[in-house]
């Protein structure tokens, strides 16, 4: 299934895509894409749903983030050999956790706001992972039984806070609208391998980043079961397992970050696309 | 004001202390502590209540965190100059930003479970800002009018993993019941000056740390005015300023660190006292 969320921010439906595409509203039969409606039993409900016999919805309605309640926002970073490679970072020992506020969070389409003065934002297309039932101290043999599917991301980031403010990284990570998040969550029935997955960003319609999920240093279930040692993971958790090569920061001899006007298109595959303008907060 | 949260976790309902310091139920008037309530407007609606018209809370029931549905918990790192001085760390220039995960959060006694094998668990009592209305790009003369109140927290902190998991600070802070917040919310206007507050944490008896607000690096406003640059603070977000000599990381010649059947006893001047038992997950 492709679950998602429709309209004004703030007041989105749950909905899903029938199999022609079309945009059924589930506003009937849950209340949002979250909690309790992400688990094995859950989405079993929705399966077992015709499509057809949903409400369409008319028009092109904004889509919201695919995952509502949205309790932690879990971001891994440097986890791609290649993008550690291209960067001269060391292969980390353990996953490198920061969290991105979750006030961060839009959708997939909506405008990403550079800060007021910031001169460098930064793109990184990654895959989402959304739990959907309550992990602790898993393994990572069991790991992928508490996912309830995969989403793109945008983990956007402004270089000069993450690593320029004297704090961690999260400060640059949590400004406003640096969360593009879906379009859809795809259920993990229908993601045979999260490890084989490509993706790609584009910057106003020049090829930025390409990867593929299988050059990741931790792998999906090897993130799950570390996080899960460290604190339980709920329902509507979502984890960003890092960005392949090709962001902004490491391009030679200059580095290019993204300005006013710009316009950032990622997709993963199977996952479906994300399209953003970029603004300035004056 | 001092308002609070009771009963069962994850079931609280909202309520306040009267003259006497007896609990009240605000069941009947409002849903929780939490969002809009936390607005000026909010709590002038429960302050022109008369707290011996509300409905008296027999005996000792377990007492929630003080702000329910917190969207994101905020922490500052090495923000008094005494702890700066004792650990040899030099003053940031900008606060130290890292984020707590609202998973962490419980009420002001409930136990705090050091997770499975670990050997490193910490103390920290700090003074806990609410914020009770949006707050982006607000200068430091203005930011305290976003603050709802205050209360202590607890940033229990897990050192081996805030420092050799090869991640960030977010990984030794975010463990299960690593965040006493509580008991009380104390709205501002019962606060003249945040910045004079004196405040301690024993354990087992004996006094741990010995602070007071006065010797803050950064105080709450220019924390505000910072992270209100960064993005929007919202109704109901924590921020925990950091903590004052004497965590257990420090002590010579050996640190010292939480073991099952200890017990923690911490306050700020005015803001109420947390007690907890230490236990260990199995």
């Amino acid at each position: 299934m492709k679950l998602l969320r429709f309209g004004d921010a703030g007041a989105e439906k749950p909905g899903m895509l029938d199999a022609e595409g079309g945009l059924r509203d589930l506003s009937g039969v849950v209340g949002d894409i979250s909690g309790d409606v992400l688990s094995d039993e859950g989405l079993a409900k929705l399966r077992a749903l015709n499509p057809a016999d949903l409400p369409l919805v008319e028009g092109n309605p904004r889509l919201g983030p695919c995952v509502g309640q949205i309790g932690k926002f879990c971001c891994i970073g440097l986890n791609y050999s290649d993008h550690a490679a291209e960067t001269g970072a060391a292969i980390p020992e353990h996953p490198i956790l920061f969290m991105k506020a979750s006030s961060a969070v839009v959708g997939p389409n909506d405008d990403v706001m550079i800060p007021r003065g910031s001169t460098h934002t930064d793109w990184e297309v990654e895959l989402g992972v959304v739990i959907g039932k309550a992990a602790k101290y898993v393994s990572k043999e069991d790991a992928l039984d508490y996912v309830a599917g995969y989403c793109v991301i945008n983990d956007v980031s402004e270089r000069h806070y993450q690593t320029q403010l004297t704090g961690q990284w999260t400060k640059g990570k949590s400004c406003d609208t640096f969360g593009p998040t879906g379009p859809w969550l795809v259920t993990r029935d229908e993601v045979s391998d999260p490890q084989n997955l490509a993706m790609h960003l584009d910057v106003n319609g020049k090829r930025m980043q390409t990867g593929h999920t299988n050059t990741m240093i931790f792998t999906v279930a090897e993130i799950i079961e570390h996080l899960s040692h460290l604190f339980t993971l709920h329902p509507g958790d979502v984890i960003s397992t890092g960005t392949p090569p090709g962001v902004g920061m490491g391009i030679k001899p200059e580095p290019v970050y993204l300005k006013n006007g710009d316009v950032m298109e990622l997709s993963i595959e199977g996952l479906g696309t994300q399209r953003q303008n970029v603004g300035q907060d004056a």
